[in-house]
């Protein structure tokens, strides 16, 4: 690639996308020099608005360039009485697609780890805390990941739910033991909805 | 993705880049967002002056962001007096990896395919032509893919070169018929460089 110093330096930052490697990246930077300019000029606008302007919202902790994300910001989404708490905005797009939930979300960013400093407050269960106090809630679905980390964080924040009165359930069987909700198919998601258990 | 339709846009556009689907899309601007924005913003970077800055070297026709490519500005190059015709850009790296040639290339940017209206001034024979004319060449070696429509190619730019008196020869043995030149490992491709014969 001695001939352009630019289509080395894109090779080279296509490799900061997952599963990327030195090979794909150039198949990539070449497919689009040869057959897709407009695609790739795209491309870099969209990613330029989403890395500036993506931040978290105010209220669940998502993914959103508003304040308050759609979901939030649904008044008959508030009116459900149910929240579903999730590691990572990933899981919420992957329930949303069950159509089985009504409510709406809090996003922890990821699970309790106290060995990488990760505690209650890193996964802002402060915040969570405060929502509890002040709305009513029916129902707290725990939606981590059936990992050890995401069980460990369930019980945690079903004795938040406790302490404050309200039931907390967790979501059941169907779901792979050591597995990412992320990855999990519809039905199985829907399944692991309706058999949830209180904690 | 309700939550965010910038997150929405930017796997959409993610999908331009070739063997990426909606899955991994989404892997992607997820991935980006919750842990390497930086990366990001600078893959936008890289698009950007990619797509708008890279052209074709007035020579050799490879991809180059100057007026002529590295290769063809290089006087060491230009003493060897020959000449590699190759399809594509890729082709050039992949020879260059070899590190078995001293000489320049022209890039056809495809092959001789009169179905789909792609004639010698569709692969810039002209241009070619031209150069064989006002340079001095001992050997044009033609490097074109071995398949039916790289050898038809090679065919007829033998014609060229023999009406202009100067050798022309196919690279050889090693490349697997039907294969792409820009996926055989260095040592084949070496090998059917050292093994190529006169047409
Ligand atoms: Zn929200
Ligand atoms: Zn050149």
């Amino acid at each position: 690639m001695q001939s352009s110093p630019l289509l080395e330096n894109l090779v080279e930052h296509l490799r900061c996308l997952p599963g990327v490697g030195p090979k794909s990246a150039q198949r990539m930077a070449y497919h689009l020099l040869q057959r897709d300019r407009s695609g790739g000029m795209n491309l870099a606008r969209a990613l330029t608005e989403a890395m500036s302007k993506i931040g978290h919202c105010s209220y669940c902790r998502t993914f959103t360039e508003e304040e308050i994300c759609n979901i939030c910001d649904n008044p008959r989404r508030q009116q459900s009485g149910l929240l579903c708490v999730v590691e990572m905005p990933a899981d919420i797009q992957a329930i949303e697609q069950t159509g089985q939930f009504s409510g709406r979300y809090f996003v922890l960013m990821g699970h309790l780890s106290p060995l990488d400093g990760i505690g209650p407050r890193e996964i802002g269960l402060d915040l969570l805390q405060q929502r509890l106090q002040s709305e009513q809630f029916n129902e707290v679905i725990l939606a981590t990941n059936p990992t050890i980390e995401g069980d460990a964080t369930a019980n945690y924040i079903a004795e938040i739910c406790q302490q404050q009165g309200i039931k907390a359930s967790r979501i059941a069987h169907g779901i792979p033991v050591g597995g990412e909700l992320e990855m999990v198919d519809g039905t199985t998601l829907t399944h692991s909805f309706l058999g949830r258990r209180e904690l």
